[in-house]
C-alpha cells in the first residue's frame, strides 16, 4: 500500500467488470459474453476508476486487459449507449464523452505496463482500449474495428485519432478511421498494431506470461519507461533528453540498479525488488 | 451552398486544372500530359484557390486529384519554375514558395476527405500533393520521388520534412527526403505510403469508388475524423482526448447519429444525409 | 573553416576515439574492440566534443560512425560506467545523463548527417547511438538491443523514448524498451530501425560509399533537410510548413540551385558546391 493513501477507501466490490490481482499482477476481465462484452456507462465508470484506485496502491505491476467469451470486446452497446445518449443534453453528452476519454487517459497514464489480451473482435470503444494499451497479445482471431464512422459519429473518439497515426502511421490511420474497415491479425502485425501474434486460443495465456515477466522484473524501471514513453509523445527532443537524464539518474540510485551490478558481478540471476 | 457566403463569387473557369463535381465528389485533374502534369505557378494558385472555395461549399463530400495521361505529376516545371525562380528576388521567393504549402495546408484542411489517384510518377510538389492527401490510391505503376535535393534544395518543402515521418517513422522519411531516391509501388505499400493497391491502370476508378462511397456516407463524421487527425498531431494527450470529447458530443446531437439508431432498430441501412 | 572561429583551438588528438577526415567525410571509430567497443566516461566526452567542433567547421559534410571488431557497441562499460556510478552523488549522476544525452542531441544538431554503420550487437547506449543517426546502414548480423531495463534503469535514455516511436511507431517501441529483447536485422528492416541493409560484412563499406554520395553532393541542401527534419518533429504543420517555405526561399539563392539549372539546361552532370 502506498504511503500517500488518505481517506478514500477501496471499493470493495467492482460490479460491472471482473478483476483478480495475484502477486502482482491484475487480471481486468470484461464478462459479458452474451454480448460480447459490449461496454455500458457503469462498464466505463469502473474502468476509470479501478485504474485510478490501482495507480495508487503499489501492489499492481503489470494487468492484463481480457474479454470473456468469443471476442474481446464489441464496444459502447448499441442499446444502452447509443439509444441513450440520443435523449441525452449537451452537459450530459459531454460527460459521457469525457467518461471514455478518462479510461484511455488512465490506460496511458497508470504506472504500470497494461496488456491487452485480444482475441475475435475488438471494435470501436473495444479497438481504442486495446490500442490504448501499451502491449497488444493477440491471436490469429484477432481483428480490429475503429468503427465510429460507421455510426455517424467521429474517428477520433476517446484519443483513436491521436493515438493510431503514433502507432501506425498517419496513412494507415487515416484509412482506419475515416473507413472503420475491419483489420485482421495478419494486417495488424503487419502495420505493427499486434506486439505479439500467439497461436490460436493462446492470447490470455501469453499476456499473463508477459505480465508476470514484467511484474517479477524491474517494476519501477518499467513504470518510468511507460511513463516517458506517453509523455515524450507531447515533447520536444531536448526537453525528453532533459527528462531522460533526470529520471535515469533517479533510478541510479534505486536499489534494482545496485542489485543489477552485484548480481552481474556475483555471476547470478539479480533478484528485482520494483524499486 | 453554405449559408456563411459573403461577396465573393464561385471561380467560373479553372483554367490551369480541370474541375468536374458530380453528386458531391469533386475530380481535380492535373490535366498537362505533354509535360507529366509539371506545375506551374498557376496551376498551384488554381489549386490553392479552387481548395479554399470548395471548403466553404456544402456540396463537395469528396476530392479526387489526379494526373492525365502517363503519370500523376512530375512537380515543378524545371523551365517555368525553377528557371523563373532565379531571376526573382528575396519577396518574391518568399510569396512563392509560401504558395506552394499553402496547397499542402489546403489539401490537409479542407472539410472532406482528398484521394488522391496515382499511377506512373509523383515527383518533387507532385509527390508531396499526393503525401498530403487523405487516401494514396495507385497502380503498380506508381512511383514516388522527393527529388528536391537533386535541384540543390531542400527536402523540406511543402511539407514534407513534417508529413512523410509522420506516415511511414523518421528512418524512412529521412532516406527518401535526403536521397530523392524513387520509391516504387510495392516499397511504398510496404512502409505505409500507399492507401490501397490497385490492379494496373485502376487507380482513377478505384479512387473514384473509394470517394463516392465517402460522399455517400455520413460526410460530417468523415470531415471531422479528418480535422481531429490532421489536429491531434499536434497535440497534446490530454487535449486531444478533450477536443475527441466535445467533437463526438457535438456529432451526437446530429442526423446522421440518430438516422444510425433508427436504421439499426428497424435493421435497415442507414440513409446518410452527412450533417 | 567557417569564418565564425574564435579562440577555441581544435583538439589535436582525441584518446578515446579514431577519427579520420577525408575529402568531408569524417568517419569516427569506436575502437575498443576487445570489450565490444564499450563506451567509458572519457569516449562519451569526445563524442561530443568532436560533434561540436565539427559543426563549427565547413570541412565536413557526411561523418560515418563505426565499431571496430566484432560488433558496433555493446553500450556503457559495465565496470567503468555502471560501476562507477554507484558511489556518484546526486549532482555527478544528473553531469553524467546530461552529457550522454547532449551526444545524442550532437548527433541529432549536427549539421551533416550522421551515417551509422552496423555489424554485430548495438546495445544499450549503442543502440540509441545508431537510433540517433540519420541513416543505418548494417549488415545481416547487426542486432539492436535497447537495454536498458535489463539493468534495473528506465528505457528512456538518451533520447530514445523520444526518438524510437518516431522511427518505429510506439507499438514497437513500446516492446523495444520495456523488455529490451533483441532485434536482429531482418525485423528491424521490417519495422523501419534499418535504412539500408548490405550483404554481409559490407556495412562500412556501404556507409562510406552514401557518405561519399552526400559529401559530394548538395551538401547545403542535405544540411538543411536534416535540420528541418529534427525540428519538424517538434512543430505543428503551419509553423513547418513556414519553416520550409523560408528555408526554400534561402536556398534558391544558392549556388548549387543554379548551378543544378545550368547544368540541366546544359544537359550535363551539376557540378555540386555545398553552398
Amino acid at each position: 500500500m502506498s504511503p500517500f493513501t488518505g481517506s478514500a477507501a477501496p471499493t470493495p466490490d467492482w460490479r460491472h467488470l471482473r478483476v483478480e490481482i495475484t502477486d502482482g499482477v491484475a487480471t481486468v476481465t470484461l464478462a459479458r459474453p452474451d454480448k460480447l462484452n459490449a461496454l455500458t456507462f457503469e462498464a466505463y465508470a469502473d474502468l476509470r476508476d479501478l485504474l485510478a484506485e490501482l495507480s495508487r496502491r503499489r501492489s499492481v505491476r503489470a494487468l492484463v486487459l481480457a474479454g470473456e467469451g468469443r471476442g474481446f470486446c464489441s464496444g459502447g452497446d448499441v442499446d444502452e449507449i447509443i439509444g441513450a445518449t440520443l435523449s441525452m443534453d449537451t452537459a450530459e453528452l459531454l460527460d459521457f464523452n469525457r467518461m471514455t476519454g478518462q479510461v484511455v487517459r488512465a490506460v496511458r497514464e497508470c504506472p504500470f505496463p497494461v496488456i491487452a489480451a485480444l482475441h475475435g473482435v475488438a471494435a470501436g470503444a473495444g479497438a481504442v482500449l486495446a490500442l490504448a494499451a501499451d502491449f497488444r497479445v493477440a491471436d490469429p482471431s484477432a481483428r480490429f474495428a475503429f468503427l465510429f464512422t460507421r455510426v455517424g459519429l467521429s474517428g477520433g473518439d476517446m484519443g483513436a485519432a491521436y493515438l493510431l497515426p503514433r502507432v501506425v502511421g498517419l496513412g494507415h490511420a487515416t484509412r482506419l478511421l475515416m473507413l472503420g474497415d475491419t483489420v485482421r491479425a495478419p494486417e495488424a502485425e503487419r502495420i505493427g498494431l499486434i506486439s505479439e501474434l500467439t497461436e490460436e486460443g493462446r492470447a490470455d495465456e501469453a499476456a499473463h506470461t508477459l505480465a508476470r515477466h514484467l511484474a517479477d522484473g524491474p517494476a519501477l524501471a518499467h513504470a518510468q519507461t511507460k511513463a516517458l514513453l506517453t509523455a515524450e509523445l507531447d515533447m520536444p527532443l531536448a526537453a525528453a533528453i532533459e527528462l531522460d537524464a533526470s529520471t535515469q539518474a533517479l533510478l541510479m540510485t534505486g536499489e534494482d540498479y545496485a542489485e543489477f551490478h552485484a548480481a552481474f558481478t556475483e555471476k547470478r540471476p539479480p533478484k528485482w525488488q520494483g524499486r
